[in-house]
């Protein structure tokens, strides 16, 4: 089966990759604004042909991915309408689910049925298709949101496709969607955007940047993300990273108060809760035991 | 010649420990307040004595290395003054400079000019002597801060001895390094245990830890780091640190509005600033080039 890969991104460009591996596909057509970034798939060997022209890119495809910034998807999606056959199985990877949903209700019309959107908890440090990676799904989360009119068959078949990329399938609504990854994913990728940037305006900056530590870059990493990629999530998301934000902020006005009057003791209790819930995340184990 | 080492925890263990696999000492003997995190260190073949006492830490030994929480190094210098034979080489590690250095100005008594501190820019995601590690030096920054009164022979001595870790020196006043470090590691730390603890403290908190992806592991690595360490850090460089997170409360206070008012141009031209700055530091090359 042909697959339609709507917009060569980083993500996009690897599932596409990973998909074509597994088998899932056979041939692949890589549709970008920019050719330049579909011939890049080309020569990367994971489409065999480059197109513009969504239009074009529909052609002979059993399937269509959308992978472009969430605000653009639905503009995608109505590009798309008058092209599709019943029964192309149609997917998005974006990172928010409501509004995405929203627009493909309105603009995919009987189409809606075919469509079965699957968000992967995966991405590289840096964007581009020229970073694509097949293996970064592997034993990532990758979240299905099933929402009224969408079909069981396109359902299960780009369940499976993800899951042939190693991901582990997640269901949940896509309101829940939205509030969780509010908090764990746009939040800190605001954060980190907002102190790279609060660093890069100060006087000194470049010494300061020649003098990080793996802290610093850990922390800031995902400051080198798509900017427009990014800028759209927060728009497609607002009220719920609003929500998140503010209790963010709230929580730094009160340590900022608690280092300023030296509370030492109010310091430790946030520090000590942090450090513990931190630890439940994914560490890894000590090279010896103490005791 | 023999090491003391006092403080036996990630940082301490760790530079004890590629100290001696350099050569640069043939026994240490491994000082803590707790005898289980001393008794560890010889455990693990860092050091071939463990003590309790100070007193008992300083016998035979020709160098002295602090590696206590920076608000305690101040009074371990008390402790050790009485101990101290001229000649005995003394350092610390500790992540703030300024008031760690008056604390030896005042403690130290003639023995100041014997006192070289460096701190290397290193560390690890867990912290503990458990967690030690011989090779987190190398290809990393550490920095001296030479101050008035500190002799060469000292500063010599302990500049090589972290090169022979594989460390690259470089130097700076101990104020310009307390300032710079508020920016690029202090307030990273005080973020992540904010943005960790906040979201600790919502009611489906277990369920969002368990969909983190690596963007969020990465960006709050540094929150499981220890609080005690931390707290310090944040009493010992409050002034700085201060100056630091009103920055940054400032800039999240803008992003903020521009989300809420949906400013898609205002958020663009900070995330392409942050992304831009962010891709100056040390970031992987593409696997391809893409024209």
């Amino acid at each position: 089966m042909r697959l339609a890969l709507i917009g060569t991104g980083l993500i996009g460009g690897s599932a596409a990759w990973a998909m074509r591996n597994a088998g899932v596909f056979d041939a692949v057509t890589a549709c970008d604004l920019s050719l330049i970034n579909a011939q890049c798939a080309v020569k990367m060997g994971i489409a065999d042909r480059a197109t513009t022209s969504v239009a074009e890119a529909l052609k002979d495809a059993g399937a269509v991915m959308v992978a472009v910034p969430v605000l653009a998807i639905p503009k995608v999606f109505a590009a798309m309408a008058e092209h599709l056959r019943p029964g192309v199985l149609i997917t998005d990877v974006g990172s928010t689910r409501c509004s995405v949903i929203e627009g493909a209700r309105r603009f995919l019309g009987p189409s809606f049925v075919d469509y079965a959107p699957v968000h992967p908890i995966a991405g590289g440090e840096m964007p581009g298709i020229e970073y694509a990676d097949a293996g970064i799904f592997r034993d990532k989360k990758a979240i299905s949101t099933p929402s009224e009119g969408m079909g069981e068959v396109a359902r299960t078949f780009w369940e499976q496709a993800w899951a042939s990329c190693g991901s582990r399938i997640e269901r949940m609504s896509p309101e829940e969607h939205d509030e969780i990854f509010a908090a764990v994913s746009h939040l800190p990728h605001v954060l980190a955007y907002g102190l790279v940037d609060a660093m890069a305006k100060t006087a000194n900056a470049s010494k300061k940047f020649s003098l990080v530590g793996a802290g610093f870059k850990d922390f800031t990493r995902i400051a080198a993300s798509s900017p427009s990629m990014w800028r759209d999530i927060c728009l497609a998301n607002r009220e719920a990273i609003l929500r998140s934000l503010a209790l963010f902020e709230h929580e730094i006005k009160e340590l900022h108060a608690m280092i300023e009057r030296g509370d030492a003791d109010a310091i430790t209790e946030v520090f000590e809760r942090a450090s513990q819930a931190r630890r439940t995340v994914g560490m890894r184990a000590p090279a010896v035991s103490k005791e």
